[in-house]
């Protein structure tokens, strides 16, 4: 009799730990990644002391998040804080020291998305918003629309009491050297590109700024934010702020911030299709995001780099480029920054 | 050994048949499929005169893309010609007799796709072309972009040729009393709305005009143009620029273009979720469709409709609204034009 009550027990004891709730198992595995653009990154044109300012910015991001998570915030706030202060830093594509467009002004894209609801925000084009991923938050927050572009976005963003900055907050001398070069070999394009150009093209085709979370509640989020591409013309649109291709979170697969080229990370929907990979094949996060940048966006000729989280908080840091600026921290507080593939 | 022969003979031609290419074996498969727009439709509200009006539209402009397709043209001709005719109508909310955004504009969004090789171009947010679904086309054909979005979309329309019109071309008189009905709503709101009211504005969040296709050649394309919603604001951008969301193509699946209440169409990025469900589950056209229409967007509270054909040539016409303007011709070239959900 007792033996039975204990086999009982047992079965009970174990009939339980299959039903604890994704939320509460989840209480240790939170986690955040960042990411700061992908890229052709070479170490021979990176001086010690700009890998230090570039590591150092990836981890005061990235601490920022995870304060948030480790005291039990919410994935939403751990993203937008790691965000808004790589937005706010001249080193990043996105907010202070974005590219430039063909027309020398600076146009700025941000995306955001909570996996618990699949609500969603986006801004597209905008001149004079100084924190686009706040902005993307708002809309999804305090509109009845996803996705706001242009002057419209930036009188949305005035309405809710965000600030706005001049345009000329935004220009970093560095851009503006980037953009004069890339005039220069334009207009001597009919002459001939040398090898030496076209590998300094390439570099600007990238940069982005974005961060992925898991917090304790077992919630995910995604946010993404960026200038787009150097010489960008006729009010260009890349993938950041388009959900489902370079911002994507999902509670039953995982949370996806993308960075590279993005008209190839559109045409290949990335952020769905690294969801659906796990929702639909039972694929890991890491098999989902290898084949979709490797095997996909490799295919069509694009290259760039995914950050992503699963449920479990098992993370992702993908790329086809010779680097990424990135960084990770896991539940223990380990932290992980990195910029080069190998 | 006589035996011998027909019975190796048999195996090879057992084994041609199955290496018999798609594009052959899908000869005769070719298809279009169209949408007017998916809504609430009251038989009550409808005159015969009107149905007529709209039925005949619907017959004119699929005709259009059936003879291209039955000629041996391609998707991408038939979906072009078909949405031409229909936003060159002003009977849908595309083209002219697009609706009013907030501002008394009107805001022309679209999308084009080919699923050959995953090309794809859009616009959003413009005021002058008189085609959109052209001036998409022509953002996939000739330059390096995929989404062209306000004053710069305009100035790459006018620098390839493209017919530009004043902005009042696309304006109607319905429209304009819409967008008057909707504003005394707005403005007696403090008071009380009445079900009438709340039923009329329901009907303000759709409309679009979309085209699927399958040429003899085996390749499906998918597009789609739209005012958006009527009383828009901040520049909104809907679903139907969003590759992903509401066209996508791809030739290993289907083509599909959606109309509804793009914010939900959005955030389900519906297009792309079809065609993932056939292509990692296995699931058929109409299956996978019927799941993300009426499990996954209205489970957030969307509604409306998506058309679609996959690579065989089976379409799907599915809503979860009570109607949706809609036409299919099939190989055999045999016409079906409906309305009403029943």
């Amino acid at each position: 009799m007792r033996f039975k009550l204990i086999f009982l027990f047992t079965i009970f004891i174990l009939s339980c730990s299959e039903t604890v709730p994704l939320s509460s198992k989840n209480e240790l595995n939170f986690g955040i990644v960042i990411h700061g653009g992908a890229g052709t990154m070479n170490r021979k044109d990176m001086t010690p002391e700009k890998e230090n300012e570039y590591r150092q910015a990836l981890e005061e991001s990235i601490t920022l998040g995870y304060k948030i998570l480790n005291e039990g915030g919410t994935s939403q706030e751990a993203v937008e804080i790691s965000i808004r202060m790589m937005e706010n830093s001249p080193l990043f594509n996105a907010g202070k020291g974005a590219v430039l467009t063909a027309e020398k002004t600076i146009e700025l894209d941000a995306a955001f998305m909570n996996g618990k609801d699949l609500n969603a925000g986006a801004i597209a084009s905008v001149k004079t918003i100084k924190n686009p991923i706040t902005a993307a938050i708002k809309v999804m927050e305090q509109s009845p629309h996803v996705l706001l572009s242009g002057r419209g976005a930036e009188k949305f963003a005035e309405e809710k009491g965000l600030e706005i900055v001049d345009p000329s907050y935004f220009f970093t001398q560095r851009r503006i050297n980037d953009f004069d070069k890339i005039k220069s070999i334009e207009s001597s394009a009919n002459v001939s590109i040398k090898e030496s150009e076209k590998e300094f093209l390439s570099t600007q085709r990238y940069g982005t700024v974005g961060a992925v979370a898991l917090d304790k509640h077992g919630n995910l989020a995604a946010g993404t934010s960026t200038g787009g591409m150097t010489n960008k013309k006729w009010n260009r649109i890349g993938d950041v702020p388009i959900i489902g291709a370079g911002t994507y979170a999902n509670n039953s697969t995982c949370a996806i911030s993308a960075t590279g080229w993005g008209e190839f990370f559109i045409r290949n929907v990335v952020g769905h299709d690294i969801s659906a990979l796990m929702e639909y094949k039972n694929y890991s996060l890491e098999e989902a995001a290898r084949i979709v940048i490797h095997d996909k966006v490799a295919a069509l000729g694009g290259d760039g780099g995914v950050i992503g989280i699963d449920k479990n908080g098992n993370v992702v840091m993908e790329m086809n480029t010779s680097g990424m600026y990135r960084a990770h921290i896991n539940s223990e507080g380990e932290l992980t920054v990195e910029i080069y593939k190998n």
